[in-house]
């Protein structure tokens, strides 16, 4: 789904990332920080996709609500996991929407 | 693959869609613009994945940069054709990259 942002400014975090193989309790930390991140304050949307490379990117209204999801306990948790166990390698860019448009086919 | 980029600030165009059913012609016309765009001016770099969504990011020195890409005529035919034939809905972001941080796992 593409995330029902509102008009601009506001901030997209854009998380590249490569996996490691197998599974690894991925998944379920995956879903937790899913339900997690979606209770946060600030916290707009987001949208994902995996093929070998994966992306998401989250969408904030500012830069502390970022920051503030980052000191999360649990997401401090996963994160560690994700260097240790889940990613080969990943890189995460902070970056502040200036513009957006869109399209929607009504046929 | 992630994609190298500069040390911030620089741009990102966060490109969020939904095909249609069918590849209609898009893989040709994907694989044209791959080509084209790698050769534009300001130019850094692309990351992209799709799974129901599908997720392109690509990076670039300046707005000025982002502006002639999208008046390329090429891009421009195929921009129309993707509201007619390729897309059920898209949503283009412009965002300009502040912080920047990456992992690699060495072992």
């Amino acid at each position: 789904m593409i995330a029902q942002t509102p008009k601009p400014p506001y901030y997209a975090v854009i998380f590249t990332s490569e996996r490691t193989d197998g599974d690894n309790g991925y998944l379920e930390m995956a879903e937790e920080m899913e339900k997690l991140v979606s209770r946060q304050q600030g916290f707009l949307g987001f949208e994902s996709a995996r093929e070998s490379l994966g992306i998401t990117v989250s969408y904030w209204e500012n830069l502390e609500s970022i920051r503030q999801w980052k000191e999360n306990a649990e997401h401090t948790e996963a994160r560690e996991k994700g260097r240790n166990i889940w990613y080969k390698s990943f890189k995460v860019r902070i970056a502040k929407v200036e513009r957006d448009y869109g399209f929607e086919n009504d046929e």
